[in-house]
């Protein structure tokens, strides 16, 4: 305690900016110097963090082969891009999640994966990344490895992953496939726990909501409506109902943006001028 | 703007969650899953960042051999450890640097190098990066460059430095040699601009606060009080002062454990009794 107190109260860091400022002297005028350089200004975190409980887990998907004993997934929405920045965040967030284990070597560095998941192909990132010696190797569709990097680290394409293994977040798009959307349909099925089914009505909401005409299509078809019914997904309705009323609210704005009154506008879209109002008032 | 926040409407990332774990259910009794999960609770902060202003610049002294444009420097105060995570921790900082810069690829992931420092070689750590597969060898005397790692890293030992040119470091210990100390007072005439001399200062100031002993000899000796009365070095004598203080401080905490009354303890060590008060009383 003591000792830790003495310790610390030499201002040894100081004095090392000094010191090194001086060795580097004949080049002084071409360096500059950030002592104490705040790397992060708001807190980070990780979009997903898996834990394997024990050290012989055999991850049966193709998604944790890859997997150690501590991983980090980042996701992009669709629609946001994958850039070679996105990579050293993750290996910043990785290197970072270890280097915070609660004792030394608590979380040892080869206990620990990276995963990036992505609709498509991140192509600049990938090049970039080549460009710098960090290279991947296809391990199977849709699914890159990396190649001798310190943290083994992989990228997930879900638009070319297999559609049988992987419907789950191939419909996580707004192209989503109507036949990937049935197999889901069908394969939710199966999920006998309540966690399964939440899970199931949470992936088919936002499916949903991002492609809800293929959604009402597959409803008013007769050969799915059984398993609906049978399934009675809460999740599958919300998100057609939910995508319903963005796609209204979008065609509302461009009526009004075209110089149409808001009166018609309601008529328009067969809703009440009251939610047109709303609607337009929470583009401001 | 429009298109932005229809984007951020959907909630992708919970359905992404609830997306892999389905993927994962067959393995879903042996994992952990943390959405969001939070890797830093303080502002993480880089020692030291050495930014070259220009790409052709070539650095003279050993330690900046290593440079590329952006340099991030860790630096341990002697009786610190330095581990493993030390090293994940730099990593970190560097990838983040990068991952955060103005736009994609304002920072090169080539422009990057990590540099830590501490005064004796960190066994363990280096142990464990070797079984990592990220191995270091001797550049020269006290520095050692990583081998094939995707950020060039190096490790410089302070202790271990040649003494001709790296004396403003290795000073900075608690075993000052007390050539070093000579060398570098000599070596301090030489500075001319207000910067250096201020440095020079910064650096005889600690240094001579954890070495006053051999600070105080120096300053007896009469070859070197030619070079002190023309350096005129504050920051030499405010060490050795500071030093001393520290010292007796120790002292007087020492005797006050072993039972004796304060104002023994004063007597004991040349000082007033509300002195030594204030001493005992910082500790608790």
């Amino acid at each position: 305690m003591t000792e830790e107190r003495e310790e610390s109260r030499i201002q040894w860091h100081p004095a090392f900016y000094a010191a090194t400022k001086l060795k580097l002297h004949d080049n002084i005028d071409e360096l500059e110097f950030y002592p104490e350089y705040n790397l992060s200004k708001k807190p980070l975190q990780a979009d997903l963090l898996i834990i394997e409980k024990n050290s012989d887990v055999q991850i049966k998907n193709a998604i944790g082969h890859i997997f150690r004993k501590h991983n980090i997934v980042e996701y992009k929405s669709p629609g946001d891009g994958m850039t070679v920045e996105d990579f050293y965040k993750c290996v910043a967030y990785a290197c970072l999640y270890k280097s915070t284990g609660e004792n030394v070597n608590a979380i040892a560095g080869d206990e620990l994966s990276i995963t990036m998941i992505r609709e498509s192909y991140p192509k600049s990132m990938m090049r970039e990344l080549k460009r710098l010696g960090i290279g991947f190797v296809k391990y199977e569709a849709g699914i890159y490895h990396s190649r001798n990097f310190f943290i083994p680290a992989q990228l997930i394409v879900t638009q070319e992953l297999e559609p049988d293994e992987h419907r789950s977040l191939r419909i996580l798009s707004r192209k989503a496939d109507e036949k990937d959307v049935k197999g889901f349909i069908k394969e939710t099925l199966s999920y006998v726990t309540q966690g399964e089914k939440a899970d199931a009505q949470a992936v088919l909401k936002v499916s949903g909501t991002a492609n809800y005409h293929i959604y009402e299509k597959i409803r008013s078809e007769s050969d799915m409506r059984n398993f609906l019914d049978e399934i009675k997904n809460e999740g599958f309705n919300e998100g057609i109902s939910q995508g319903r009323t963005e796609a209204l609210e979008r065609t509302a704005k461009n009526l009004f943006d075209a110089g149409m009154a808001i009166d018609k506008i309601a008529k328009m879209v067969d809703t009440s001028v009251n939610i047109v109002e709303e609607w337009l008032s929470v583009r401001k």
